[in-house]
């Protein structure tokens, strides 16, 4: 019955993070010591740092009986209730070590992100003439977030740019004892993820909608369990998706991301722009939502502040990345027809937000804020029956160059 | 590797039929025949009426060995190619047996669910004063579809009404032979599935959006294996969505349904209402997409005439129990900010069929035509931050409902 149940629930990765929404994780060199009985993997070769775990509150969840027995696995996974704040805090690490460690990954990390969005809201308000609104939240078991969106500006109808940091935690059936002599059951195993995540979405239809977010993972050793080891990871991307395609704009975007990677290795950005083509595939649809960027996951084969570096310049890049493209084209003519066709790709958006993207979905299933996590849909989108732009056109080129990833550079 | 690779792929149910989408199934009594190694239960009372099978294609695919394990099983499953047909086919059903058999049930549901199509297109013409484009499809293997679609008309900005037929099959791999002394591997499990399936999303925002589906199921004995047993089912509901709560609306959609059901059996409206309050929960938000009507699957306890007799008056329902709203609400004066709210439900609208709708969900996943899948959507929609009507406001009445299912006879 068991293996009935597992393949029944559905299975959700962990690995990105979704601000607001938490994420669960185990380390590289616990490998041997997982019970794969609750646990999926969904990269074979790294799996201990790609690690799936199945969560109920999928599709398929009718029973009573498997109700019951999905039911457990969701209350030990779901999040606690978030509690508003009236205002922003210094921190959302936890009191104690984390928050009083400031050269630690943690608070640098944290620090960044914070920074990043200050930075990023007052560059877009400064073109925008609106203002952010504010929401900062908190979790009992530690942890929290600060949401900010802009809606109806005068360049974005939608703009958003959260800051999250979640306290979580494996269930113990996740875990095995380390070795075969260990006579205690393991514990929870405990992690920790920050990150910044923001889409924003302007009304020109000829001005592209931008999508970034940079995060990092720890795991502890399981309580109960000396000597465990330890595992972290940076992720992240920004990756952009116009309505109309003008390669001047996609190169320059391109060469913007290009640049920061390559201050760190050659290998840099062609491997994450692949990978970037790659996940912001709509399968169904046999198209990417956008035309790319970077993006890349379970980063930690370098020095650990080397990485903090690389995804800070990562970071650094969305503003002269975007902003610029943002001044060229939110003031261009546009008649009713390049609205629509802006409209049916925000509706694109949407089906890959909600259908595929890993931080998206599982957020939605673990209880996080919702508000924060669709903060990403569009205010805006629409859907024709089987609309196909003629070949030739400008919005053919568009969605040929979403089916056919190109070298931009 | 199995155990893992299965947990990882998605799971998907079989037994709701999108029209444009296929299933597989498989019998009630094949129940001790089947290698739960590649198939996971929906339900696990009836589970042989209601079966999940491991689909590949899902969010957490990405290494190569996975893709190329899970592949083969999406290979699998993954329907044929649609070619379009340049008019409406007398018949779906495969030359031959189904197509000759008349007094068959396959070819009486079929006859059934293109009456239906007739004549609720003709009835939302008649309302409407525009006029429904077809496409009509057929799959080499047999089956095919033929959908219906008016856009842009004067009184819903979007109504489709699909029906389809398709023939599909298990693998052999979800098989094990029928009895210990079976010396043959089976070959797959031919199933057929056919239904009507309609979405109608009016403009006016005081006017309600009405959704029905209904399907009719049947498996083979599997190939190669003497006397193993068959199985059929009827499926189905209607269900409606308005943007603003008409007690007298409510009461009269449900009433219409209510005596549909008690012509059959006084049970069957008390529990299809409940499944249907119980189906079209959007979780992540804790709210129902609309107003709830019947909703049932697995039927197969009784005469299949009587089931199919049942399901046939359902059908016949739809148009007396939404034509008479639509008339009553589709000239009512309105405001942009009515209009703003209707759009924020057809977000909803779009977060169900996406997340949560088995039938839209599986269709994408198994390769049915996109279109006529995602036909449900409405025209357009949208999704503003944080958006929370006002307590005691015509707009919170509406999502208290949605919260809070009601007793409406």
């Amino acid at each position: 019955m068991e293996a009935v149940v597992m393949a029944a629930a559905k299975t959700l990765p962990i690995s990105s993070l979704k601000c607001g929404a938490t994420k669960s994780a185990t380390t590289a060199s616990q490998k041997k010591t997982l019970s794969l009985s609750s646990c999926s993997v969904r990269q074979a070769p790294d799996f201990l740092r790609d690690l799936s775990v199945t969560v109920a509150g999928g599709r398929n969840v009718k029973s009573s009986r498997k109700l019951q027995v999905t039911a457990a696995v969701a209350e030990d996974r779901r999040i606690e209730q978030e509690s508003m704040l009236s205002e922003k805090p210094a921190t959302l690490l936890r009191d104690g070590q984390d928050a009083e460690d400031k050269n630690g990954l943690r608070a640098r990390f944290e620090q960044m992100v914070f920074r990043i969005q200050n930075e990023v809201c007052a560059a877009v308000e400064a073109v925008d003439g609106g203002k952010f609104r504010e929401d900062a939240w908190s979790r009992p078991g530690g942890g929290g977030g600060v949401s900010r969106v802009l809606q109806g500006g005068n360049v974005w109808e939608k703009a958003g740019v959260n800051v999250s940091v979640v306290y979580g935690s494996m269930p113990p059936e996740a875990y095995r004892a380390a070795t075969g002599s260990a006579t205690k059951k393991p514990g929870r195993i405990p992690f920790f993820a920050s990150g910044v995540s923001s889409v924003m979405h302007p009304k020109n239809p000829f001005a592209p909608t931008l999508h970034f977010n940079y995060r990092y993972f720890e795991t502890d050793a399981p309580e109960g369990v000396e000597g465990a080891p330890r595992a972290w990871w940076f992720g992240g991307g920004t990756d952009f998706t116009p309505s109309y395609l003008f390669e001047e704009d996609v190169k320059y975007f391109h060469q913007t991301q290009k640049n920061a990677c390559d201050k760190y290795d050659p290998a840099f950005y062609p491997k994450f722009k692949k990978w970037c083509d790659d996940y912001f595939l709509i399968k169904h649809r046999g198209e990417r939502r956008g035309l790319g960027g970077i993006f890349f996951d379970d980063l930690n084969d370098r020095d650990p502040n080397e990485l903090l570096a690389f995804a800070t310049e990562c970071a650094d890049s969305v503003i002269p990345g975007y902003i610029p493209i943002i001044e060229k084209r939110k003031d261009m003519p546009f008649t009713q027809e390049h609205k629509d066709w802006q409209q049916l790709r925000r509706g694109r958006y949407v089906e890959f937000n909600l259908v595929y993207d890993r931080g998206t979905t599982f957020g939605l299933q673990t209880g996080g804020r919702i508000e924060s996590i669709l903060m990403s849909l569009p205010l805006t989108a629409r859907w024709e029956y089987d609309h196909q732009p003629e070949e030739g056109t400008e919005e053919w080129k568009l969605l040929d160059a979403c089916r056919n990833p190109r070298e931009w550079l």
